[in-house]
């Protein structure tokens, strides 16, 4: 049975009774929702079969998850409450109902989670392959996250661990399949645990929520597109540079090092990480240690537009701006 | 040169330059925009290469163009008034830049002329179609119009004529192809006409916000799945049964009429037209035929939940419900 089977009615029906109601005051079933009156942020990131994943990879409910953790990455960025979803999907007729079930259903695991109502999208087929882009607004309570506003001096922080995602793509690039997707907080197997970190970016709704609530961040961003290019987007925003402790990076344990220029190198250019990035001014960088536990201080803002990594006897290397391009070939 | 040749950046910086800033708190170029402070209401929709559209159809502008028009027209059937737009964009590295570049043009020329501010989006490869992916969020001033809230009694109005897209689907599926397509009011060639209206729904965003600041519809949508079916919609939401006047039914001028049954019948069935189906209380029917110009009485919401054609000679048909499926083969 593929996914033609069900018309369109039948999935919306689908989809209304695994989510739910949402406290919109007009959700889905007409031709828009209508937010309660507040303060938004608005973020929305695409999925595509063929770019961003592979449907033999792993099972659906893990590509469902990634998707939403995307978008709520955004969000914990800027230091919003996640909210509401609006979510699209293009659906190949040869996909199987249940592979788009799947789907569905890694998407609201983690949405519903994170408090998130469903309130409407757009169902379409596809002609090529499986597309699933979410909208996701937040409540924005304090003042927004932004990528500008470091100063040189504030203490730059990460909030998890890089190269791990990039590494598992690596592996999926050259067979490693993921057999199983729990939501729960069942670890997977130890050999699965690389792959499954790559549809699982760690929950940060809370960090980025603090970080904006108590005014600890001076700038704050999502690393998906690797920390050097991310840390270039930081820098250009805020006016600064920047100089990063190699040994302070916190290189994915996931990895198993062996050779470890290599790593750090793969780390530094890395991707689809989705862990924040952020400076806090040097007078509160002993607050963030206490009050937010995970994150690690990797270096610092500094005079000027070059970013410097910091070698062990003090050696001293450029960093270049290239990360991950979406329209690299 | 294929979009491939232009990096994210350079059409991040493409975009922004061509459409200028908007009102938004935080803009693109964060992780997420920040609208300000209000009530809103969110749509989105997809238009799909090989799905919702082929290249060789009609100029980029055009596509861009129906895009745009038709998440405003979503918005219109809620009596929303446009405001910011989330774009995301997919793109397979043999589309040539300037198509992209004729895409963005078209969504922005639209989006302007309707006070719409890009605030983000997302722009990403594809291995496959072309994906445009629009989000709008409109201030909700009035009571949102819905689809449910008609009443037995109630006048049915259509905003304008049916039938065309659908012909015009026919024509370029048989080789028919829009050569030019133009921003301003210069109608299009006669022959061309009929092809343009494929891309160009009528502007009612005055219609949309008039129905709901004077609460002169009872319920309201947006007819993009075709009359019957989305009269169906309608009427389920409400409760009700409809009858409608087969010779008040405005057919698209632009068809020629040969065979009126065979018209009759495709009209009905249609599909894109992105009118507005909305049912007026009965004593504030002349009051809307006066304040909304163009608009036309087509029959009446009745008790009961069957939908009936009046023909001439008081011959009555059932109406099915089967218009465009999005999933059917």
């Amino acid at each position: 049975v593929t996914s033609a089977a069900r018309d369109e009615a039948a999935w919306i029906a689908f989809i209304a009774h695994l989510w739910g109601t949402s406290d919109a005051k007009v959700g889905p079933g007409d031709d828009g929702c209508v937010l309660p009156s507040g303060s938004y942020t608005l973020t929305t990131d695409t999925l595509l079969e063929g770019v961003d994943f592979e449907r033999e990879w792993a099972p659906p409910q893990a590509v469902g998850y990634k998707a939403m953790a995307a978008n709520l990455s955004d969000l914990a960025a800027m230091g919003a409450t996640p909210r509401f979803l609006l979510m699209t999907l293009a659906v190949p007729e040869a996909v199987p109902e249940k592979y788009v079930e799947g789907v569905v259903e890694g998407i609201r695991a983690l949405g519903v989670a994170e408090g998130v109502g469903l309130v409407g999208g757009d169902l379409s087929s596809s002609k090529s392959g499986l597309v699933i882009s979410l909208t996701l607004a937040g409540a924005q309570e304090a003042a927004p996250l932004l990528r500008s506003g470091g100063k040189p001096g504030d203490v730059l922080f990460l909030s998890g661990p890089i190269g791990g995602p990039a590494a598992a793509l690596r592996r999926f690039q050259s067979g490693g399949r993921l057999g199983t997707f729990e939501f729960g907080t069942r670890p997977p197997a130890p050999e699965q645990a690389l792959l499954d970190r790559f549809y699982r970016p760690p929950g940060q709704t809370g960090l980025g929520i603090r970080l904006a609530s108590d005014r600890l961040a001076s700038c704050c961003m999502d690393v998906s597109d690797g920390l050097m290019k991310d840390l270039a987007r930081m820098c250009e925003a805020s006016g600064c540079g920047a100089e990063i402790e190699a040994r302070s990076l916190p290189l994915d344990p996931l990895l198993g090092v062996q050779d470890e220029d290599r790593e750090l190198e793969n780390a530094l250019r890395g991707g689809e990480e989705q862990v924040l990035l952020f400076a806090v001014p040097r007078r509160l960088a002993s607050e963030v240690e206490v009050k937010c536990a995970g994150v690690r201080a990797i270096g610092r803002l500094v005079e000027g537009d070059r970013r410097v990594l910091v070698l062990p006897g003090d050696r001293r290397e450029e960093l270049p701006a290239n990360g991950f391009d979406h329209f690299a070939s």
